[in-house]
């Protein structure tokens, strides 16, 4: 048979052979590199048996599929040094994540740094080793009797919940026996290089009612000098990440009598907030909006209108119990309803449309507890929501509108460039997630399309990943450590109008529906200033810094003349720290710099005498004398450019 | 035996005698006016036989006791017509309250208008019966015979929860009994004008979990020109009640799907809530303040630090039931814990004391829905809470500091003429409800009043409304109809330091714990903006206006012209309504004098040609032609003039 490779070369091979053996054929060299193969575009084992004339690549570490595989057979390797060392833990679940893997296992005891180090030399050992790893099949009833004799009660559940008639696959290398459905590697020889990173508490299946297990993440490579490499990223962006800079910058603090995901913001994350904040809230205005303050909660009965009841409950905070009480209440998840009855109080006409409601916005989810990280996914939160009531004909210039505002605060900010963009549209093979039938669907989303094609915006689709309620355009930042998150996102509506009774009278005295455009425009505010603090690494656009000037006495005998500068400082909405401790100058000056203030200005006897500040900036150092005028005057032009580096 | 009148007067009068007849031998008219007595500064009934010589003042209508007992025994007269004409309506209670009464009561059906204009014509004719009112005693045993066979089960429920041996007094006139304190009047003909005023529902003891009586508010007067007096004022309240104004003014909207006492604020509320927010911020921080952005939830396990567990949880929306769930959470009825919790995030010298924390803050409380009013008294609101942390050698000068303050911004809304001061103190005789030893109490509370008089402050006071924590000043102001509430506070706080741990470390190296003061600088800003919207009959002052400046263009040709005129305003930062409508401008005047647009910039051919603009004051009417400089140089100064008439 034939196997038809993506260079276009075609190689001949015995019929009945395995991908791993057809490699062999098409070089000896490539046997090492191949972690599994795609025929005829689909991702197989290398154990696969082919029979006839197939599209055949093959695929090495360096594809994203094939790293994936990698680092999952590298959580194989992990579960099987666990068991010769602990043979009575049970085994959870060990995927292959972003960069990496873990495994959830069940120990008798906490484990330990120590004890994790003895199971990475435990894997090394066995990668020295080159054990063979083995796939074969098991209808579901010994797939069940095998796991139970090896004493793996999870899988044993993860079984139980498969169809009847499945046959089910598992891998074995050594004496560990794995239920999983591939591919793996052929061996454990390719794991070159291995490294275990942290290990944290993890509930079984994500849900804090079962028992909490122990999560070993790690991470692999095809050879040392790339683990090594790849080790270094990861103290870098360790560093720069908000949960451990923003704490030491004061941003925000958490406490275990409030709660996780409950993040306390110190003033000088308050301080940044309420810039963004007023800065937002100020430009939204000037582009026509009008702001909201709407209560965070309200009764069930607001909900089930929404649809947020049947679709959205179990991530929401609810306030009593359906059953005994009469009046159940429940933190609002999304401002939507809210602006919608403001709309409702009045009649419109379709002269009176679009009209742009904005709102700064807390917002309550109850996320499970194994999800929260930082100020990036907590429980409370709040965000510049939005929602666009227009007309049918408007639709387009709106959203044209709303991505507008969108790019230019995400160039104040800096952000525009790290940011892709998502079509995120229904899944029609699972109806129940959605609200509104198929030919609605279809047809807002390429209404959709077409908007997005006319802007010419760089988007890639995604199916099943819009709201409840209508497709969505979900633009996407990634965190220091590559985890991609959605941080603003504007959404097509096509049923509120029916479901709250909203209207408008056209020309002709018709009630009409309709369309409302949901939409934040700078996202949430302590995850946009989270990723912030990771891209500056904590030294944000002269704007945002909490303390934008240290006002630094020379001598005790300039103590107050620089008290005097940062006052005057102060008077010109300048953020100021005077430092007027008796202290050597080279000293403050670190403690400026290591705090990241962006401008220092030096009070010494000298500065007095010629009526001037010596200035200093943190990047370029000493950029010279000049009058406290000239130096207002600067900084605040500064101010005004935004992100633009200083 | 001798009585000594207030004017200075003896009067000699028979041993034995009571009250009534004691005032005949006083002045036989004054027996008409004579509503109760006070017998040695004490307040008795008229049928007190007083059988000593004693200080004897007559209490009329005219006085606040003599109006009290006048309206309780109107509220007697209520429920003697009721019980006439619904023989089986069933009587709650039924108090005097500020400027009238209410009675509770269950009725077989709901009762109308009609029905209430019935009850009222009944009790005028039983205030023209002239019934006379006796008053009996009853042990307990007998009282509740008596409300047993009189189908009272109200009064009996109320009589079974007094003490055993307690001896119960009842009020008879006709054939109507009530369960009764006093005093009361003595004949039901002193009632010369009665007027029921409203129905509403209010649940049995406050408690929602309690069947819903008929309330039936009324009032009444010695003297049919005083009550005709007090309906005028009473229907010029009523259109000044931010309740009705609030809504026409478009501040805010309620919906029942929400929920009672959670007002949505719409754009004109929006945008007067965030002026007064920003200025209250950017005061505070130019006061020393650092801002903070705190968690609206937190786990039970806070509150029991602090103490709101025990001595607040029924005022509180908690999530999740202790007996079921490991993590219960309740959203925070005030900001003191999580500022504390970031005070403790640093360690402290004594040199960085004072620390003054703020936050423009959401607070959630639970109150029972008969207490919620307006923006007034909600179950969730915005305030500008703070918590100075203090050495004690600082308390004095920090105190006054927050009082200056708040001086400052009561001058700035206009509501510093309008408010009175409470020194809140505990009651010894209550100990369950306050944390702490007497000696603390009497200790902080004696330090508080120096303080008081230190400043000058002309402040009453009064027992049992401290805080559970410790003492307190509230700054009291009357809503439209005369109730009091609490605008603002500042609480001395002893034991939070001790309670969470909160330390200093003074000069010696010693460590130590300081003092709180809890503070509100402007109060909820819902609350606070219902009392301007009350005071000013919607016409804020200028600068917290949410349009200040209506532009109106005189024809179709103009409308480019105002157009301008309306962008170059806004770019100067005045609020601005553009109506380029083709109507009359007497029209167009006339809708925005009725919004109570400050100013109104009129757009006419003969202003284009001479580059001016004609400006109206809603007061004032046309105060003549200006340069478009000119008027924004003008309304910007009278916007920075606050609360100053423009």
């Amino acid at each position: 048979m034939l196997l038809n490779l993506k260079d276009g070369n075609k190689i001949e091979v015995e019929n009945g052979l395995n991908a791993f053996d057809c490699i062999k054929n098409v070089g000896d060299g490539l046997v090492k590199t191949a972690v599994a193969v795609k025929i005829d575009g689909v991702l197989k084992d290398l154990r696969e048996v082919i029979s006839a004339d197939c599209d055949f690549e093959i695929i090495t570490f360096q594809h994203p599929d094939g790293r994936e595989i990698f680092h999952h057979s590298t959580a194989h390797l992990l579960a099987e040094a666990v068991k010769i060392l602990y043979p009575t833990a049970k085994l959870g679940i060990g995927p292959a994540i972003e960069a990496g893997f873990y495994y959830d296992i069940e120990f008798d005891h906490q484990i330990n740094e120590e004890e994790l180090d003895k199971i990475q030399a435990t894997m090394k050992k066995l990668v020295k080793k080159a054990e063979r790893i083995e796939r074969f099949e098991l209808p579901k009833k010994e797939a069940i009797a095998l796991m139970e004799e090896r004493n793996e009660p999870y899988k044993v559940e993860l079984i139980s919940e498969l169809p009847e008639n499945e046959v089910l696959t598992f891998y074995k290398q050594g004496d560990y026996v794995d239920f999983c459905r591939g591919p793996h590697l052929m061996s454990t020889s390719a794991m070159k290089a291995v490294k275990l990173l942290q290990i944290t508490g993890a509930y079984w299946r994500g849900n804090d009612k079962n028992k909490m297990l122990t999560r070993i993440y790690g991470t692999s490579y095809d050879n040392k000098e790339a683990l090594e490499a790849h080790l270094l990223v990861l103290e870098e962006a360790k560093s720069r990440d908000h949960n451990k800079l923003g704490r030491e910058m004061k941003v925000f603090t958490t406490d275990e009598n409030v709660g996780q995901g409950l993040p306390l913001i110190m003033p000088n994350g308050a301080k940044i907030m309420q810039t963004l904040i007023r800065f937002v809230e100020d430009e939204e205005e000037r582009r026509g909006y009008v702001m909201t303050r709407t209560p965070f909660m309200a009764k069930s009965d607001l909900y089930k209108i929404s649809g947020h009841w049947s679709h959205y409950k179990d991530g929401m905070f609810v306030m009593g119990d359906e059953e005994k009480e009469e009046e159940v209440m429940a933190l609002r998840p999304m401002t939507c309803p809210f602006q919608y009855l403001i709309y409702k109080t009045d009649l419109h006409s379709y002269r009176d449309l679009p009209i742009r409601y904005g709102e700064t916005s807390t917002l309550f989810r109850n996320e499970s507890s194994g999800e929260m990280h930082g100020l990036i996914r907590v429980r409370q939160f709040t965000i510049s929501e939005g929602h666009l009531v227009v007309r049918p004909d408007q639709l387009a210039e709106e959203f044209k509108g709303v991505l507008d505002l969108i790019y230019y605060l995400l160039d104040c900010i800096g952000l525009r460039d790290d940011v892709s963009f998502r079509f995120s549209k229904w899944d029609k093979n699972n109806r129940d997630k959605y609200e509104g039938e198929a030919s609605e669907w279809e047809d807002v989303q390429a209404k959709m399309k077409v908007i997005l094609d006319e802007i010419g915006l760089d988007y890639y689709e995604a199916d099943g990943e819009a709201a409840f309620y209508g497709p969505k355009l979900d633009i996407q930042a990634k965190n220091v450590y590559g985890k991609e998150d959605t941080i603003i996102t504007i959404q097509l509506d096509f049923m509120a109008g029916k479901k709250f009774g909203m209207e408008y009278v056209d020309a002709e005295g018709n009630k009409k529906s309709p369309y409302v455009i949901h939409r934040t425009s700078i996202g949430c505010y302590e995850r946009t200033m989270a990723l912030l603090i990771e891209k500056y690494y904590g030294a944000l656009p002269l704007w945002l810094m909490p303390t934008q000037v240290a006002v630094l006495s020379l001598t005790d005998r300039t103590a107050d003349e620089a008290s005097a500068t940062a006052a005057a400082l102060q008077r010109a909405g300048i953020r100021v720290k005077l430092d007027n401790r008796s202290e050597k100058l080279g000293k403050k000056i670190r403690e400026a710099q290591l705090e990241k203030t962006p401008y220092m200005v030096v009070i010494g006897d000298k500065d007095v005498e010629s009526n001037v500040v010596s200035v200093r900036n943190r990047k370029l150092g000493d950029i010279g004398q000049m009058s406290l005028e000239e130096f207002i005057a600067k900084i605040q032009d500064e101010i005004k450019t935004f992100n633009k580096e200083v």
